[in-house]
Parts: C-alpha cells; structure tokens; sequence
C-alpha cells in the first residue's frame, strides 16, 4: 500500500487488514515502530479531529509530524493549472507539493471541495491535481468527495460495537445553516456498502447524492453483498435500523448555488435529529456523525448525551486506524 | 496528583514536593522519563511562554505534544451548555475536549475569563466545565481566576532567589489600556499567602481584589503563618518590601462595565512602575511579573533592565516547575 | 561555530566544511545526533520551506522543535528600544527573545526587512537587536538583507550538479507585483562571489543592488578569484551563463517609496523569464530560485517545469544543509 487516497482503491480485503493491523496496534503497541520517520501534514482547510490525531498517532509510533496550514504561518498556495499568478497567492502547489513532500516520509493533504462545479469535485480535479504531484506514500485527509480515515474509524467502530454487518444503515442528512461538503456522506455510505450493510440515504427532496457516489456504493454493496437505495420517508428508512449515521451537505439539485440552497434549507430546519427520529428503529440503533456537529442545529443535545450515541467513539478510532495507515506506509507489513 | 488546577487543590506539602522534583529534574535530567507520552495542548486564547515552555518541557522528558488553536487551524468552540449552534462556532467542547482527552496522555487548557460576569468568573464557571469533560491528567493553563504553572514558577523563583520566606510581597496593580483578567494578581496572591509572607495587595479605588480572592488567600496565609492585607498608599505598602510584584488587572468595581472601567484607568496612567516606587523598599527589593509586560506603559524600561528584574528567571521557572508537573501526572512519583 | 547569521562570518574554508557536512549526514543519516535537543523557531514572517525542513531537520537527528508566530497563537513582538508600548503589541522581543530562547538549545529568527529605510536594513538594525538578546546558539531563517540558509542550499545545489565553480553566474530581477526585500539577492550574490564565479547581477535601471552589498559581494569574490559586475543587458549578461538565478525585490533608487516602486515595476512585467531568455546562454544552463515564485509573474511555467530547473533540488537542500548547521551548532564538530 503506498497511498490512501479511496477506500476503494483497496478493496475489501485489504480493508479488513488494516481493520486488524489497527486492532492489533491498539492492544499491544509499538512505540518506535516509524522512529526515525517524519510525517507531513498540509491543511488547506481547518481540522481538529484529523490535526490533532496524526499527529498523536505519529508520536505513539515513536515518529514526529509538521504541520503546514497556508494562510496561517505559511502563504496561500494557487492549484489552478496555468495561473497567472498576480493575486493573492504566492506560492503554486505545483512547487509546494513536491518540497514539503521532499522533507518528509509521508505527506497528508487536506482539500475540500470548491462547492462550485459538480462535475470537477466529483472527479476530484483538485486533489488528484494535488497528489499527481509526488510519488511520496500520500493519505487523503478529506478532499471533495472523500475522507477514507473517517470511513475507516467508522467501520473500526461498528466491528468494535458488533453491530450486525448486514444491519441497516441508514445514512441521513440534518440540518446546518451552510452547505457542507459531501465527502463525508459519500465516504461513509461507501464504507457502509462495502461492509454489506442494507443501505439506505434518507435526506429530503433535491438533496440526493449525486448518481457516480450512489452508483459507487452499489458496487460496493454488490461485492459484499449488501444493498444500497435513497429514501424521503424518515419511519420507512429507519425501521428496524441498527445505525442512524446523521450528516449535512449541500444541496445537489443547486450545487453551487448559494442562494438557491438557502432557500432549500432554509424549510428543512426540523431535520434536527432527536430522540423520536429512532421509533421505529431498533431499540438498540446507534447514532453516528463524524463531527464536527453543531449541537441543537442537526442533533439535538438528548441524542447527542444519551447510551445511542457513539461519536466519541468514532473519534478515538480516528487515532486506531491511521496509526494502522501511518505504520502500512511507512513499514509495510 | 492526577490534575493541576489550583495550587489550593494541593496543599501546601505537595507543592513543596512539586518544588522539590522541579529542582531535582533541573539538576539530573530524566530525559527518557516520559518517552511514549503525548501532551495535547487546547489553547482558546493566546499564549507565548505556556505555548513554548511545555511543548520544550515534553521534549526534555522524552515525550511529545499537540497543539489545538481554535481561530487558527481548527474552528471556534461553544462552551454554553444548551447552546443553538447556529452561529460561529462550529464544534461544542462537550464533543471537542473528551475526543482531544482520547488522544493524548495528559491535556492542558486554557480559557481566559469572559471579564463580563464575576460571579462566573470567580466560580471558574467556563473552565470546570471544560474539565468536567475528561477525566485524564489535566492541567489548568491559566483559567478565568487561576494560573497555577505561573504561581508555582513564581515560588520556585523566590525559593531560587532565597527571598525570605517571612518577607513582604507587594502584588501591585499596573496601568494597561484594557481590563486585564484576574487570573495571575489572584494565582500570585494565593502563593505568596501559602508561602507564609507578608502579603500587601496594593491598588487604587475600584480596583481590589474579589472578596473571594481575598478570603481564599487569607485562608492560606492563616496556614502558613504569613498574612494578606490590602492598601491605596504605595510608601506605606512598598515599606521594607522584599518583592514588588506587579500585574494589571480590570477594575473591579464595575467588572463587565468597559466604558465605565476605561474611564476609572485614565486617570490612573502613573502607575506605571518607576524606580522611585522602590524608595521605601528595602534595598534588595525585586521586581515580579508573569510577562507579557507592556513597557513604559506597565514597567519602565530602567526598572526592567535593571538589577532587581527576576522576570526572565520567572518565565524560566515555567519550564522547570511544569516538568514537575508533567512527571508527576504521567509518571507518579 | 557558535551562530549562522551571515556566510560572510563564517569564511570559505568553514562554508565548504558546512557543506562536506550537509553532503556526509545525506548519505550517512545520523538518526540520535541531537536526541534530546531542541529547536525554537520564532517567525515574525511566514515561512513554508522554512518552517516544515527546520522541524524536518531537527527530526532526522532525534531533536525537537517548537514554533512560535507573533499574531498567530501569540500576540506581536515590539521589537523597537524605548517604545512606549500602548499600541497592538503585547510584549517586547527584550523580553520574548530571551524566555524563548532559555527553553531552548538553539533558537531561529525570521524577521524581514521593514523595506522603508534602507540604510537600516543593510544595517539589519532588527535583526540584530534581536540577535543581540541572547548567547543562545542562533540562526538566522532570514533576515533584512540575509539569507544564509537559502545561500548554502544554492551553493550545495550548484556542487550536486557539477556547476563549473568559475562559471557565469547571472541574477536575475525579475517582476512581482509588490517590493520585495534583497535578502535573497544579497545572500545568493555573495554566495556566487565566494564561490569564485563569473558573477552578473542583472537587473532593470533602478533597481541596482546597494552599494554595500555589492561591495561585500567582490571582497569575497576576491577571495576566492571571482568575480561581480552588474549589466541591464539581458543577452550580453547571459551570453554563456551557467546558472541563471532569479528573484524579484524592490526599486532601490526608492527604497521605501511604494507609489513610485510600483510606477517603476509597472512598465517591467515582461520581466518574466520566458525560454528565449536563454537564447544567449550555455547550452545546460540552469534555472535557479528560492522559491517561493509566482508563475507566469516571474518565470513561465515552460521554464520552470522544463529541465532547467532546478528550484526543486535547492528547496531540498534546504533540508540537508541546515541538518548540517543544527549539528555544528548543537553538537559541534
């Protein structure tokens, strides 16, 4: 394994050996397993989570980490191919990429989505334009429609939890005053299918995921054989689930039109999630987000402190299994 | 000890011991002491010497550290509990601390006062809500009323000097532009008492100490046989002083009440320290502060550059006694 | 050696020892060689390669580091004598410089021309007042009108290729839309000289390097039998030239007066090395520059991404010539 960029670049084998190699970290460590290894850390976008746990998944492995956030510390970094750079940019990535690469053993790159053009994030122009750019072990800390460490912490979690691995998992979207990227919905629902869950995305009309995310996951599903479908009908989509996993995004019908979504979202401030949302799941359905998560604004605090939820959990295994990414990287097997 | 929150959380033998193993690692390095270990660091305000001293105090002991700057890299956090999320901050402490807590051995966290509501401010209302939510080794950074690394660099720093246990401390207030926190004059106060001085708080009209403050500090003078009193008249106070510390703070008579606090400090732009304060002092008297200190404004440079300065022996003793603590959490005695 | 703060103190003989230093731990890493050493960075400027290869050189020896950036986790530094300090500045470098540098074995500064007086900053009037509040062993990461790191990676960079040591070595001014300071051009023209190349400094009418730069720049070439010229004649100053290194920096003939340097830059955009640049040249000629570099301002992108250039392998040597400077420094010889 030389790069983490997609869960599905892995396939469903090679997950399930990291799974292990992270279990397996977890309970007997290794503290000088990458000494002598530098891992770097590129943020184009604010993280907490993903920042702070690299960075200690390093150091438990007896490893050491910098980290390079442009527009705090360091410039702004242009991508655009062919940019006449006479803006606010000092620096191209086609130079960043490849020094920061240069000084280290590992580089991880966080790019959000532009929320601009449908088409170039689905095809993740920036991001692959970002890691076409070294040939040093590279992991993908979110990029437009993808955040394969939080997929990996979130499936850690349900095997962790034992829940059934042909359960339903339902994938809902929730409230938030802006919209949010969709990486982490088309992650996670990948992630779902290829565990061979019964999947299914409930979010509201004009809120779909875009049809290569869903057509995606039902590969997935069929490999594993589980099920992948959409749903408006929050009861129908939540009966008898085992895992109600709560994210927001933008609004697929309009990406990229601010104003249009607005008005969208701006009906649709009762997709907080809170505790009647569960009737006619599961008595013991578990309430996943991969936070951040603004409290009362898409779950309310009662679900968000009760037995359901397993956030924390999900967090900590962001830690598990990186330190199982780093350690692939940069040791092998 | 499994939390360093306020010296008075000790008592008094203990932070002779603290003293005691400061001393000892700053003569016989343990430099593999803490290897493995991992500090993460939550910054919600800003810092310099908390910032540097135990990020180089980990590394001395062999460990490692994170650092989480909301604002800077990471998104703002609520701390209201019950909070509608639907403003600025993007992520609650209730998720943020305990995921921060997961990943490391020991978490450090600093929340200033919100200088509008003393009540809340002496009751520390913000930070042991911060720290109600993990249960690993914690220590306080400088909290709303309470700076307990800077009150015990500042006791090793008169046991260093051999300051006479008995001898008279003068914690005064200093002119600044804005209302400073209360955190340090009340930290100070607090160890000077417990040290067994002679302690004169010495400040205009409309700017003593809490009664809490005061009460708390009496309390432990009472203990150690030294005393606390309050004063206006700068000759009398400064009489025979070993130690002129001086801090600025808010005025507490109308804590909260900006206009009305800008007005009362105005007029109060002479109390900037100048070597004349030091005129009925006794001839070795020293000069304390905790740093940043705004110069010409709070102390005139002839006085800092001076011989009686300890400043930079002070912020020195940050690291020193913080290794102290650092062992002490994460490796006992 | 006890500080790197110009090349000029150190001498040839003890630079090409700095650089059989930095070639021998390339090929022979010394993984423990500063095991429990550590690092400050103070950046009162923003830093990219900087910042990530001092971290990165620090960890390849088994040493630490940590980072401090006025305005972004810690308050501005004053850095002026005698300021009267009611402004935004928290605190003065009088103090900051030397509390940060007692948590430290080595401590780095970056502070950049004020670009408004130059007589001051060919003085480098800030840089050492800092310089001058500690013994500490320092470093300068780039000062007024110095650059010494940028200047030993290019002196590597032109040994790993082989460039003739008496070839034609061309600086370049090149467009930017804004002044910038002549550290790197001052830096990289002595290094040049004390490398004993046919030195060219060409630069537009106005723009001429001061004089006591290019004074110093032909005492070294002196030394070592070079020699230092300057020309406004694009194809007579790279007629044969080996090495063209380019930088942008401000009008000198009105240093501090930006109406009048962006009067003068304006009419200078095609300033941007283009491939007929070299029509002149030796036929291997390299393109050089510190980096970072605006493309399609300065230089086109079919330059830099042609084999010309060699931006990339002087941004790596970054790394291995200053783990040679942390050895000397923390280590010896």
């Amino acid at each position: 394994m030389r790069r983490l960029l997609d869960l599905a670049d892995l396939g469903r084998e090679e997950v399930l050996a990291l799974l292990a190699l992270a279990a397996r970290l977890q309970h007997k460590a290794e503290p000088q397993a990458l000494a002598g290894k530098i891992l770097g850390l590129l943020f184009l976008n604010p993280s907490l989570r993903t920042l702070a746990s690299f960075q200690a998944g390093m150091a438990r492995l007896g490893g050491s980490s910098f980290v390079i956030t442009p527009g705090q510390g360091t410039w702004q970094l242009e991508t655009r191919a062919g940019a006449v750079m006479d803006g606010a940019a000092a620096e191209h990535a086609r130079e960043g990429i490849p020094v920061l690469a240069s000084y280290c053993d590992a580089l991880g790159i966080r790019a959000f989505a532009s929320g601009q053009d449908l088409a170039a994030d689905l095809a993740e122009t920036t991001f692959n334009t970002l890691a076409a750019l070294t040939d040093k072990p590279l992991i993908n800390l979110e990029s437009a429609v993808n955040h394969p460490c939080q997929a990996l912490a979130d499936w850690k979690t349900l095997d962790d939890l034992a829940v059934a691995p042909t359960g339903r998992f339902v994938l809902s979207w929730a409230y938030h005053p802006r919209p949010l990227p969709l990486a982490v919905p088309a992650a996670v629902l990948h992630m779902a299918a290829l565990r061979g869950m019964d999947v299914v995305v409930l979010r509201p009309d004009g809120f779909g995921l875009p049809e290569p995310i869903m057509a995606k996951a039902r590969r997935a599903a069929a490999l594993a054989g589980g099920s992948v479908r959409e749903s408006n009908d929050r009861r129908e989509a939540l009966a008898g689930a085992q895992v109600l996993y709560v994210k927001e995004w933008a609004a697929t019908a309009c990406y990229g039109d601010a104003a249009e979504d607005a008005r969208r979202r701006a009906a649709l401030t009762d997709w907080c999630v809170r505790e009647d949302w569960f009737e006619t799941a599961a008595p013991e359905c578990r309430l996943m987000h991969c936070l951040p998560v603004r409290r009362n604004v898409a779950i309310a605090d009662a679900v968000l402190d009760g037995p359901r939820s397993i956030v924390q959990h999900e967090a900590y295994n962001r830690l598990t299994v990186q330190m199982a990414v780093l350690y692939r990287l940069l040791k092998g097997l």
